[in-house]
């Protein structure tokens, strides 16, 4: 039996990584080994490679060195983790994936989608997501959880327009995708998204 | 005016960094601006990159996620300094480039040579050398020379008949491609081999 691999996407701040820890609980809860990891990053070589993409100034790497770094870290994620696990039957979810290349990258960064796919094609033999939630939040509610987060790292230090924009193209990757993607309002609480997304979830539940 | 690019191929230890230093010193006596570099690394971001491909074990990078980073080091390398110094006139001349990314990772690696290429074209937007070098010894000097040498990389670290098949890929290279390609007998004295590879580029100097 082969796991479900499961990615949350969207921008910064909201609320990604709490809802991986929640969901987390509530799948284990069936009796399912979950993997919880999120990018970049996520395996021993993806995280030496996301120190290098993190670090540094703005304009450190170039768009396509920056793109390709990126593949790397996924590949080896793929290869070292993500694969076995879903073939010994675990669930994996994953905070950002390829998706996250193609809004950020494909979206402001200038590399056309169609070659992020190939990057992707190459390095992690095209693996998609199961389901991908996009969480989604308003402009003004963005804007108050990035403040209130406060220093931010090179990936999220960038202008509201910015985000607005990013946050756009993830909505047009979702709705390219409709049997892949489900959008969640994540203004609401945070039990609330948890619970949206498990129902989402409850037909592959035991 | 545009600079020339040209590359040194080939095994371990045939004297490729010795070469550079004298035909750096060779063609600098023409008055012509030379920037000497190498692969992997070569500009700040590759450099930090070649770190992560020269460290660690035999397996620490699959064959992917490797040819990804040689990739991205390269764009890096291209991007940042092999390019800008090409526009404004000076020789770039470059101990190793994607022939060898083509020799190792296509040839023992298992990633096809078309992959390779179409990584080499995204990244670096296919720059190709306007002269490569492909220095040969005999597999007997070979082995001598390494022994000479000591210890070793990681790339480098290989029993003696994955050196030999390495040179047969770097011999099958060169001749698919002969008019970019210069094949030299490297088992010749220092001075010799420079004297050949000056005379090769007389064309192109004033």
């Amino acid at each position: 039996m082969t796991g479900r691999f499961i990615t949350l996407e969207g921008g910064e701040a909201v609320g990604k990584s709490t809802q991986i820890a929640a969901l987390t609980a509530g799948i284990e809860a069936h009796g399912i080994e979950v993997v919880a990891t999120r990018e970049p990053g996520g395996s021993a070589g993806a995280e030496a490679i996301r120190s290098l993409l993190m670090e540094g100034s703005d304009d450190r790497w170039d768009a396509r060195s920056e793109a390709l770094l990126f593949a790397a870290a996924r590949a080896d994620h793929v290869a070292r983790l993500i694969r076995p696990a879903l073939a010994r039957g675990a669930w994996v979810l994953c905070d950002r994936f390829v998706d996250s290349s193609r809004a950020y990258q494909g979206g402001g960064g200038g590399i056309t989608d169609a070659d992020l796919m190939m990057l992707h094609d190459f390095g992690s033999e095209g693996l998609m997501p199961d389901r991908t939630f996009l969480l989604t939040v308003s402009a003004d509610e963005a804007a108050r959880r990035l403040t209130e987060r406060g220093g931010s790292d090179r990936m999220g230090s960038k202008p509201a327009d910015y985000q607005e924009r990013l946050a756009a193209r993830f909505v047009d990757l979702a709705h390219a995708e409709p049997d892949r993607w489900r959008i969640i309002d994540a203004d609401a609480p945070a039990a609330h998204v948890t619970a949206a997304i498990l129902a989402e979830l409850a037909g592959w539940l035991p």
